[in-house]
């Protein structure tokens, strides 16, 4: 999905949420943990439940990862379900290597004749430019960059002193040059809301996707006031555990829905 | 395997030599391409020529996830088959996410009833502690994590200039009060040999491990000269390609055993 097609989802549901699809058994409600494949059962019903307020999916490889072979089928059914809706699809990896070796998670994650064919995924900066250059060269789609990141951690090296400018703003002011506005994205942590203004002066027309709001506290409105780029949205919000983990009972997807149909009225309202 | 099995390993082979495990089908002979699992039948055949010779084995995962659900099978019978050897072993992962989600990728990689049960991972360092201390809570197992790595993109952020001191440097002096030199190594590029003096200051006792050798140009005895600590060794020095592929035709077994053990000579004569 292209940057045109996917502001025109955005205006078309009036909304620029992204929901995590991350998986944990433990936090998954009994009635699907009978299925053949809980993880893809949870995964569907979550989707149907709330594609009319999304337009994007963002599977967080870990959480597939974690139950080794199985989750990585798991993982393969559902983009392979994702790639029948008109949603943009992230595979939030947080990849990054040597060239030759980028290339390879590139193929992995982005090509069109492999098992994991989404639109996006998350590269860490830590690298450098080969690191990420290989991922720009997949025709059609997106590197969505880590910059700032919602967690604590972030304000070891991302935001610490002694740089300038800060690791965050130098790696925005660096990588911008690989990519465009129509190949790139960046991860900029909601919780980190005050930093957005500065953030869009450095890139002012490359999508966000902003992490961290819901269970992690980060403010919506706060976000739209900082983030948002006029007419283009610019944003994709992504909240997880807030919508699909709702509810741990048999009512999980309906929960998920009103979650997601919560964020986005909110939205609606800025778009 | 602990530090002190590491150790006893180096010095019985008198190597401290890691093999990387890269297969790529464009470069394998044609002799295991009819195979049912051609990457798995390459890989036993390098390891069973090059065990008298090393003491660790590295798989990038990059290179198991390009063939998507087929190469993570790979990948598993890979580490099952090292598992019954007396090698360390590292997941060449390079993940990191925030703190519950590095938590998946641990279990993923690290934990002893999964799939993929290696001794080590190696842990990109951008978002920070709490994206590595979860892997350092599997008991008995590393975090491999990234310092100065030995591409040429490391120059855009890890030695830029603007950071005093250089964000490889605050990585390392940072991270060596997450863990300790019985759960914690780091990559540490054989290409910048002149900077690894600087780095043993930092971190006298931790392991590194050292790609770069080979076909990316790092020398063997400067890395030995500023990096060997003394009656421990305290490297792990990487090749891949110049070992795995040091010949692409049906003695592809041999001709890696020849070069690991040029690489082993190399080596006794520092341990």
């Amino acid at each position: 999905m292209n940057r045109e097609q996917l502001i025109r989802q955005i205006k078309e549901k009036k909304s620029f949420l992204c929901v995590g699809l991350d998986p944990d058994m433990e936090k998954m409600p009994d009635c699907v943990k009978g299925e053949d494949d809980p993880v893809f059962a949870f995964n569907r019903q979550v989707i149907d439940a709330t594609l009319p307020y999304a337009v994007a999916y963002k599977p967080n490889t870990a959480f597939y990862e974690a139950y080794g072979l199985k989750g990585m089928l798991s993982l393969k059914k559902t983009i392979d379900y994702l790639r029948d809706k008109e949603v943009f699809t992230i595979a939030d990896a947080k990849r990054g290597d040597i060239g030759n070796t980028s290339a390879r998670y590139a193929k992995a994650f982005l090509g069109k004749d492999g098992d994991f064919d989404f639109d996006a995924v998350t590269v860490a900066p830590y690298m450098g430019s080969d690191s990420v250059r290989p991922f720009l060269k997949e025709d059609g789609k997106w590197v969505v960059l880590l910059a700032l990141t919602s967690n604590a951690g972030s304000s070891d090296f991302q935001t610490a002193e002694g740089c300038t400018p800060p690791l965050y703003q130098r790696v925005l002011e660096t990588s911008r040059q690989w990519g465009t506005p129509e190949n790139m994205m960046y991860v900029v942590g909601a919780t980190k809301a005050g930093m957005l203004r500065e953030i869009r002066r450095i890139v002012p027309e490359h999508f966000l996707l902003v992490p961290g709001i819901g269970a992690q506290g980060g403010d919506l409105d706060d976000v739209c006031e900082n983030g948002l780029i006029p007419d283009e949205a610019g944003l994709l919000v992504n909240a997880s555990r807030s919508i699909i983990y709702a509810s741990s009972a048999r009512d999980f997807a309906a929960a998920a829905a009103q979650e997601a149909a919560r964020m986005q009225q909110q939205m609606s309202r800025h778009v």
